[in-house]
C-alpha cells in the first residue's frame, strides 16, 4: 500500500481508484504532453486514436468516433451539447431519470436546455412509463444510465432507445462508471445492444487509468462535428473537446491500462469486486441493516447518520446517497480485508439512533 | 534532455513546457487523487486552497476566490458563464478583440451568447474606440487579453475596465499564458491595476506546473457562486467547476512550482526567455524577415510557407499565426542553443518563394 496522499486503504466513497502500475508508468512518461495540440505532440495524439478504438471495443462499436475527455462530466455535457445542436426545437429538452449523475444538471445549466427528471421504478431504474410521458417533439436527448452513481443500476437501454427514436431524439448512455464492468454481465447497455448515439465511459474509473481520463464515444464522426470550433495557431484545424490543453498522462495511461487489462484483466477484476460487494451486502444484512441488492459492485445500506459520522471520524472515506444511505463503491482497490476491517469498525462504533454523536472518539 | 515522448528540444510552438522537477515530483505523488471530491481527497483539496492563494499573490489579489481548472479554455468559458448568469439581458453579449484565443468562440458556442469581435489597433492590441462602439446595455462581459496567443500583446486593461464599468459589464482578463511573466514587467494587467472581476492564469503554461493546471480567479466568492451546482453523494455540497473529477497531479504540481519559483525563479525565467526572444527577433530581422517586436517572450515573423514546411519536416515543432507568420513561443525549455540551431536550419533550408517544397530533405 502506498503512503499518503495516495493511500486507498480506507477509501470506500470514490469512483476513482489506484491506477494500474502500467497506467501509472505511462502517465509519468507522458506527463508533459498535450493531446489538445496534436501537431506538436504527435505521439500522444496517435495514442488517443488507439484509446478511442479500444473504448469502442469495450462498448461494442466497431468504428467509433470520440476522444479522451477530462471525465464523465465533460462527456455528459458534450453529449447534451451535441443533442442541442442537432435539435430542431428552440426549446430543446433532455429526459433523464432522477437517478442520473448531477452532471446532467450542470449540463442543463451551462447549455440552457430544459432538464426533465423522471422518477425511478421500485428498483431504482428509469421508469419507462414516466419517460414515455415526458418526451415530446422538443426532446433532443434521452439519457440512460448504465451503472448509477448511487445504486449501480442499469436503465433499460434498448427500451429507452425505442422511446428516443419515437420522437426523433438522440440516445446517450452514461456508462462512466459501469463501462468497464458491464461487458462481463448480461446487461444490454452498449452500441451493439441499442441505437446508442453517444456514450460516457471513463478509463479513470473502473478502467484503472490515471485521472484525468474520461471517454466520449459517438456512433459517427458527424455527431462530433457538432462540437467543432476552428483552431487558428494550432496546426490542426478544428477542436471538438470542451477543454483546450488536455492531459497526455490521462490518454497514455488509458491506453496502457486497456492494453494490459482488456478483456481478461477487467473480467477478473469485475468478478472480484462483485464478490466483495455481495459479501459486504450480506454482512450488513446480517446486522439488520436494510441493503439495496448490489447488482453491480456498489452497496447501499441504511446505516444511521451517527454511526456514519463515527466511521468517518475513524478515517473511513464513505459517502451517502441523497436519501442518506451509506454507499460503498467496491472499486478494484477495495479488498476483502478492507471490508472486513470496515465491518469490524462498524460493529465497534455502531451508535444507536438514540445516542448522540461523540466526536471523533 | 529527456527521451521521447517528452523531449522539448525542438518544440517552439507550445505554450506548455517541461514541468519544473519539483512540479513533476508532486504530480507523480498526487497522480491518484481527485480534488473534485474534497471530502475523500482532503490533502489535495487543502493544496488547492494554497494554489488559489498563491495565484492571487501573482495576480495582485489579496483574498482570491477561484479554483485550479483544466486550463485556460475552461477558465475563459467559466468567466463567460459567470457574466451570462449575472447579466440582466436575455441576449447578453461579450466584447473581445479578434486577437483573443479561440476559446472565447467555444464559450460563445457552448453558452449561446453573442460574441462581438472587435479589431485590433496597429500594435495588435484591442482597439479601444472599437470596444467603446461595440458595448451596449446587453454587454455582460468585456475581455482583455494579457499576453495574446499570436503576438504576446497586452490589451489596455484599465481602460477596458472603464468601458466595462460604463455599461455595467464585468471585466475578465485572459492571462493564461502571460500571468507568470507580467509581474516582472511594467504592464498594468492585474487585480491591483484595474477593476478585474475574473482572470484566467495557467500554472501549466509559464508557471511550469504539469498539465492539467489552469487557473480561474475571481475577485469574490459570490462570482463563483454563479457556477455552483448541488452535489449529492459527495460529502461536499456544491461544485463550481466545469468538470467533475479533476487532476490532483495538476493541483499539487502547481503548488510545488509556485512554492519553488515565486517570485525569484519566475523573474529569472522571464528575463532569460525575454532575452532569447529578443535575440531571435534580431537574428530574423538581420535575415530580412519582417518581425513583430517581442514585447513579451513570443516572436512572430514573416517566414514564407515553403521554408516553414521545410523546418517542420526537419522536426521543428512550429506553428503559424492566422495570417501565416511563423510563431515561436520562448517558453522556459527554449534555450539559446535551441534557437541558434533553429536559425542555422533556417539558413540551410531557406526556400525562396519561387522554389517548390522539396519534402523532408
Amino acid at each position: 500500500m502506498q503512503a499518503e496522499p495516495q493511500a486507498f486503504d480506507r477509501v470506500l466513497s470514490s469512483m476513482c481508484t489506484d491506477p494500474h502500475p502500467d497506467a501509472r508508468d505511462a502517465a509519468e512518461r507522458f506527463l508533459a504532453t498535450n493531446p489538445g495540440d496534436p501537431a506538436t505532440y504527435q505521439r500522444v495524439a496517435d495514442l488517443e486514436d488507439e484509446a478511442v478504438a479500444l473504448l469502442g471495443e469495450v462498448a461494442g462499436l466497431a468504428d467509433p468516433a470520440g476522444y479522451v475527455a477530462s471525465g464523465g462530466t465533460e462527456a455528459n455535457v458534450q453529449a447534451v451539447r451535441i443533442a442541442r445542436e442537432r435539435a430542431d426545437s428552440p426549446r430543446p429538452n433532455v429526459v433523464v431519470s432522477e437517478a442520473a449523475h448531477f452532471s446532467f444538471q450542470k449540463a442543463a445549466d451551462v447549455l440552457e436546455v430544459e432538464l426533465r427528471l423522471v422518477p425511478t421504478d421500485g428498483d431504482h431504474c428509469a421508469d419507462l412509463e414516466a419517460v414515455r410521458a415526458s418526451v415530446d417533439s422538443d426532446t433532443a436527448l434521452v439519457v440512460g444510465v448504465a451503472g448509477t452513481t448511487e445504486y449501480g443500476r442499469v436503465d433499460p437501454i434498448p427500451e429507452l432507445g425505442e422511446i428516443a427514436d419515437s420522437v426523433g431524439a438522440l440516445l446517450h448512455v452514461d456508462a462512466a462508471w459501469g463501462g468497464f464492468v458491464l461487458p462481463f454481465t448480461d446487461y444490454e447497455w452498449g452500441f451493439d445492444h441499442a441505437p446508442v448515439d453517444t456514450m460516457a465511459i471513463d478509463p479513470h474509473k473502473m478502467g484503472r487509468a490515471a485521472v484525468p481520463a474520461g471517454g466520449l464515444l459517438a456512433r459517427s464522426e458527424s455527431l462530433l462535428d457538432e462540437l467543432a470550433v476552428d483552431t487558428p495557431y494550432l496546426e490542426s484545424t478544428a477542436q471538438a473537446t470542451l477543454t483546450g490543453t488536455r492531459s497526455g498522462a490521462g490518454v497514455a495511461s488509458a491506453v496502457a491500462a486497456m492494453r494490459t487489462l482488456w478483456p481478461a484483466g477487467y473480467r477478473e477484476q469485475y468478478l472480484r469486486s462483485q464478490r466483495n460487494a455481495e459479501w459486504l451486502a450480506d454482512a450488513l444484512e446480517k446486522r439488520g441493516y436494510e441493503v439495496v441488492d448490489p447488482t453491480l459492485p456498489l452497496v447501499a445500506a441504511s446505516v444511521p447518520r451517527p454511526t456514519f459520522e463515527a466511521l468517518r471520524a475513524e478515517g473511513w472515506r464513505i459517502s451517502r446517497t441523497a436519501t442518506g444511505e451509506l454507499r460503498v463503491v467496491c472499486m478494484p482497490h477495495v479488498t476483502r480485508e478492507m471490508l472486513a476491517s470496515f465491518v469490524a469498525d462498524l460493529d465497534r462504533l455502531e451508535v444507536r439512533a438514540s445516542v448522540p454523536v461523540v466526536g471523533d472518539d
